[in-house]
């Protein structure tokens, strides 16, 4: 059984200047809180979430036991990042579709659903949104930003956009930017959705319909992506789904992959916001701190000021080792401390949620450290 | 210049026992040939083919100088493959689009457009079609059969379904099966084009409409895991399609893979048949000569007589070289005569119909060493 997280809102009237040179004001953040902030207002640890997930990091929500929080074997009283002695902070980033402000919600000045209007956020700008929402909460320094995928270049972000509000920065299966590749099944997905007849140009809000052919080929694309080829092989192989005999269909279920992704990819449909599929794979290929540094990374970290510990997973294929260690390797050209592990786990870039030895001890000693320090 | 390549039309008016326990009748194969067939009808070489690809294997069509076959580079007079010394035949497979009896195509006793009835084909099926048409050209055994990837897995299937008619088998980037993930980018395709408003269960020829959405999603995957990594990297990387500034668009081309993938989807969809589509990727799926074996390969393979040539490409991630070497480790197995090459290109899967002087050099070597002993 795992602790009562309640949601809360924060709303926000100023207008937040954006990348793309639109602002967005009159907007709600959701967030979650965890612990207690101690006296100093040190120990705060600000957690930001990948494409799917929220401000419901952990705990589970009253009457509600299957709500557990989408990080909880990582995070709650006892676990690697211990809210005993931290105050950890979920806050879902605009533009998303679980509390915070977006295409769902009626722009200010005309009370009609952003839609396809909902202007373009960038990495930057959420975490330029994290730190007004720090700002209300009473919190200048963080003791650490954690997160993992785009989770973990939000953290990374941190360290450039307020060296000095990070003590630490903790990366977790992620990437200085996309490779062709990665933008490549991003945009794939996107043009699932917006070929899809009933997506209406993203108005379709007000059609009544949701494009739901096209989240499901979404979340098929990512899925697979997500898994190592091993795992895949391991847990599905070529399996059918039912007895032993082929069916010979080019259009019924056949195989047990096909079984579990359709099931994956109906369940997504049922909840997630296509604008904001859209806008996160979009921040995702926009994310790139070496661009305005004529693509040197190196030259792009010298801002960083916090302490950084990165970790990948051997078989992760969108998110490969390789892309951490470019992080690592600028990181030291800049003489700042660094700590990365690679971990050699068989679950592809999924690995980042679950539970390995090696993965949640390597965490727990990092914030067992962050403790000791601020003591 | 390309010499001149004349495609033919074989009918077979007997029905053709299908694995599935359908069968099919009054079919037409299309299919070309190169070269002369030698007084003892030994030097013949059979071309299958893999999924968007034809008949049309090599030379130029009187007065198109853009029609160059597919495997136009391997295979022609003075050519790794040469056709001045080997009689070369390409076919269309069963259910394809490009000339050979398929879904677009009248059923024999209702005079209705197949659509979604064509029944499901798999690789065993499409090398008995191949076998008759063999019959009705006088030739008995082949001095060899060659494919890439699906292409290999005909290849293969010949050594077990004909032993005694296939003297030599040249297998390229191919696989004994597919694995879990290649089933998965499959299935997501063919859900792409089912879903699609416009397929119409598969009857969209008697609406007059093309499921156009679902084939450029099918083919933007298919692109995406013919290439590597690193070729995508390098040939597109990051770079914008316009300009140096970002635009902030959901659904504008930002960047350079996006329109490349556009551009390559839309082509895709004006000529490819989406039934097509769904039969060969279940072929694909299907191809498993172990299944019948409980998953032995050795077991399976030992039926092989013809001696073989296994080539695969270090990047390719689609068929991948390990799985070149389990069919090389199961000949080997059954003591069978087998070479294998592994050839380090950064192509990816792709890498098979390119060019790379130590790819062609091997293949010019054995197919020489073919022409020897047939002398």
């Amino acid at each position: 059984m795992s602790f009562i997280a309640t949601p809360q809102t924060m709303h926000f009237p100023d207008a937040l200047p954006l990348q793309s040179g639109a602002s967005i004001r009159d907007y709600h953040l959701a967030f979650e809180t965890y612990g207690q902030l101690d006296a100093e207002r040190a120990n705060a640890v600000l957690v930001c979430h990948a494409l799917n997930a929220s401000h419901h990091v952990a705990g589970v929500y009253a009457g509600q036991d299957d709500s557990k929080g989408w990080w909880d074997n990582m995070i709650g009283p006892g676990k690697p990042v211990d809210t005993d002695r931290f105050f950890v902070i979920g806050v879902n980033n605009l533009g998303s579709c679980f509390g915070s402000t977006g295409p769902m919600h009626p722009h200010p000045d005309t009370g009609a659903v952003y839609g396809a209007d909902f202007p373009v956020v960038t990495v930057e700008d959420w975490v330029n949104a994290q730190a007004r929402l720090l700002d209300q909460l009473g919190i200048g320094r963080l003791a650490a930003v954690l997160g993992g995928s785009l989770g973990g270049m939000q953290a990374l972000s941190w360290t450039l956009q307020y060296p000095e509000r990070v003590r630490h920065a903790v990366v977790v299966a992620s990437a200085p930017n996309l490779t062709a590749e990665n933008i490549a099944f991003n945009e794939v997905a996107r043009r699932a959705i917006v070929t899809d007849p009933d997506f209406h140009g993203g108005h379709f809000y007000r059609h009544g319909v949701i494009p739901k052919r096209g989240l499901r080929i979404a979340r098929m694309i990512g899925h697979i992506t997500y898994l190592s080829d091993d795992l895949m092989n391991e847990r599905f192989g070529r399996q059918l789904r039912q007895g032993l005999e082929l069916k010979y269909s080019t259009q019924d279920i056949e195989f047990q992959i096909e079984s579990y992704l359709r099931y994956q990819s109906d369940k997504f449909s049922d909840y997630f916001d296509a604008n904001t599929y859209l806008l996160i794979t979009r921040a995702l290929d926009y994310f790139d701190p070496a661009r305005s540094h004529g693509g040197n990374l190196t030259r792009a970290l010298a801002r960083a000021q916090a302490r950084f510990l990165l970790v990948s997973f051997s078989t992760d294929w969108r998110f490969a080792p390789r892309r951490s260690r470019e992080i690592v390797k600028a990181l030291l050209d800049n003489r700042r401390r660094v700590s990365y592990a690679e971990i050699d786990a068989p679950h592809g870039h999924d690995a980042f949620l679950l539970d390995d030895a090696r993965y949640t001890g390597l965490m727990r000693s990092y914030f067992e450290s962050i403790t000791k320090e601020l003591r």
